[in-house]
């Protein structure tokens, strides 16, 4: 206890995932329970536009119920944004706006829930904050379905789509398996721009070398176009059909997305350019280069939000991370991120840590060369045994009475101003 | 009892589904029960292909646990194909080449489950073998995701794929909503070639007005684009977002594809022609002529295999018809379609009936005008009446110790051939 009084603001940033409300309902229960250290529980609309613009709501006044709810409820239901501020120099006029709101409101607790870009901006604006001599603790939170945050062993959000997209691609094998007298192969696009760690989760669906998939295509590993269309060939003489599954950030040798160089694999195909993504770039080369029949699948967002086949591991990782935050600020602990370690594989044992926000936001981490097989067409044993704990057990959901899951709604009901008009830039 | 003794042959046709399986359970567990009248219950592996090229297998040698699992398995475990005979006249030697291979094993019994195309191929059957006088019964048991088969109240596959697409556009639609300041809009494209059931039972997921989906755009109404244009306006200006859920059937006014057609469109936008889905040429006019950024979803094959969310009802009425299938080839009954009858909305009440095969193939059963909105973009309280007994409850499966789903493997051991070779046609 640090004797630091004042109120907390929670914001949820980028990407929406399965288990991020799970996180900020973590950072909420446990702060509201200290009303001694923190005088008020606020959220912030859209991340940190909603601080910007001075767009914030009372978490207390909220109904408990929902906020529980919040545990079992996918996507960021505080609301969410892309906003990125740049450093200190650049943006200056932006983050004096964020202490600006927060010492109107006094707000002396700042709750994060991001990836790299939003640990950076909490750090940066705890940085302004020790510069100013305003006392206020901001402190990150994990969140990426991508998992490419570093000093975490992985991060909350990644094993509910790893094992909904895992479990697509075993449904969806089915699929092709059954088909292939008509349809030989599937292309199945699964999201992870810089990172390749969705991809190989989907590789957690393989249990015997007949099942999909039987191609991963990694951000990380070069798309050699010759070798995939030879093993591609390999697959249909061995399985008489062919899955592949490719990461929706695989580049080719120089560099090039193949959803963006997809228009010269497609022209070749179709003497046209190619507007789609990733797998259809690659459709385009099976049926141009194997002479084969290919479909597509590509859930898009609905892979990210996927609650109702979410990894209970998760969501509860998820919500401890919250939870830790408000711990760790309450030792009067800012600058840094919580984290997860990992301290045994078999029985799956963690703790959670922390890391400096500046670390974390200047780092990345790929899928390690151990994770890869030899071809770079499929992962290692050693991968599974770093995913498979992460996907283990079903998140809860509630069903309503029309047989589709009940989620979340917060009432959201934005507290006065305490400020002028902002501009944000 | 009829006295008519011999061999089954079960197959399976077309599309897989989260619970063609459960039909193909219920026919094999019942006739497996009936030894007296069914000497052996084999299996034809790719649907009627397996038959002409007399690859079969004998069910009742399979794990019998591996059978009962098919219960709880998606995709068509027997195998399935997309081999459409045509008439008696211009396909006669197909068919009797079935009927060669059927009277080398003695079957007797032939259970197709499948959609149009397969009744259209068990009435052909049947009526062959009674010109010939070879004494058969041929039944057919319904399984479309499309629910476009007519003299049923619905088909088994349908209620699945509804009650996981209505949860995937209510967590996606979750997703536009949290990220409303950086992407507004998304186009979600589910299957429904040439009905628009699917496309319809994704609303829903909408319990009120600012939920997704927004729009629904359904194959029964001609997509204008100027009319869907205003539309998305006035969505974005009443929830600031808008989530658009889209049939791939969907079509303009003079009859082509939106996917197809997309070509037009998508010239207009970016100079050429768009190879995508339906969905594709969605976004390019939301991108074009509202000037907000698109993103696009397309589960593909995954959502008609989603077994992880199917539904209950679906699951146990699809084993269901299996049954009465068998039980009615028993009273001595062929030529005829099992189907469901609804007798009661709430509470929710079916019984099984028959229809003739001929008048199921040559049917279709497009969405009624009832259930759709008087604009053409939702649906009504009448198919929210129609659809949501259908996906009620969870259908079990099994997880593996891995944390993913167990499907059945069958080992589908080929019996030996007692005709010679047959080139399929």
């Amino acid at each position: 206890m640090t004797g630091l009084k004042g109120k907390a603001v929670v914001a949820q940033s980028g990407g929406p995932t399965a288990v991020i409300n799970a996180s900020a309902c973590g950072v909420i229960q446990t702060a509201l329970r200290r009303r001694d250290v923190f005088t008020g529980v606020y959220g912030a609309l859209n991340g940190i536009l909603g601080v910007l613009q001075e767009e914030l709501y009372d978490l207390g006044a909220e109904d408990p119920a929902q906020i529980d709810r919040l545990k079992r409820s996918p996507s960021s239901a505080l609301g969410s944004c892309r906003h990125k501020l740049k450093d200190l120099k650049s943006s200056r006029r932006d983050y004096e706006r964020i202490l600006e709101v927060f010492k109107a409101h006094d707000v002396r607790y700042f709750f994060y829930i991001g990836g790299n870009d939003s640990m950076d901006t909490a750090a940066k604006l705890g940085r302004l904050a020790a510069e100013v001599d305003y006392e206020m603790i901001a402190i990150g939170v994990p969140k990426t379905i991508d998992n490419d945050l570093a000093y975490t062993d992985h991060s909350p959000g990644f094993g509910s789509v790893a094992k909904f997209n895992a479990a697509s691609v075993m449904e969806a094998g089915r699929d092709t398996e059954a088909l292939y007298t008509h349809d030989t192969t599937t292309v199945h696009e699964v999201m992870g721009r810089n990172a390749g760690w969705i991809a190989a989760s989907c590789g957690l669906a393989r249990r015997s070398d007949q099942e999909a998939p039987h191609i991963i295509l990694l951000p990380e590993v070069p798309f050699i176009r010759e070798r995939f269309v030879e093993k591609v060939r390999d697959c249909l003489a061995k399985y008489r059909c062919c899955f592949v599954v490719c990461g929706e950030g695989s580049k080719t040798p120089d560099g090039k997305y193949l959803g963006e160089a997809g228009g010269a694999f497609a022209k070749d195909a179709f003497g046209h350019t190619q507007l789609g993504g990733a797998c259809d770039a690659v459709r385009a080369i099976i049926e141009t280069d194997v002479g084969v029949k290919s479909r597509t699948n590509r859930a898009g967002t609905a892979q990210r939000a996927a609650m109702h086949f979410a990894s209970r591991t998760d969501a509860e990782e998820a919500y401890l991370v919250g939870q830790k935050a408000v711990e760790a600020a309450m030792r009067g602990i800012g600058g840094k991120m919580v984290t997860i370690e990992r301290t045994s594989d078999q029985p799956y044992r963690i703790t959670t840590g922390l890391a400096d926000l500046e670390k974390v936001a200047n780092a990345e981490r790929p899928l390690p060369k151990e994770y890869i097989s030899e071809d770079g067409f499929a992962v290692t044993e050693a991968f599974r045994r770093y995913a498979s704990p992460l996907v283990q057990g079903e998140a809860e959901i509630e069903i309503g009475a029309d047989g589709l899951p009940v989620y979340a709604r917060l009432a959201r009901r934005l507290i006065g101003g305490k400020t002028g008009p902002y501009a944000v830039s």
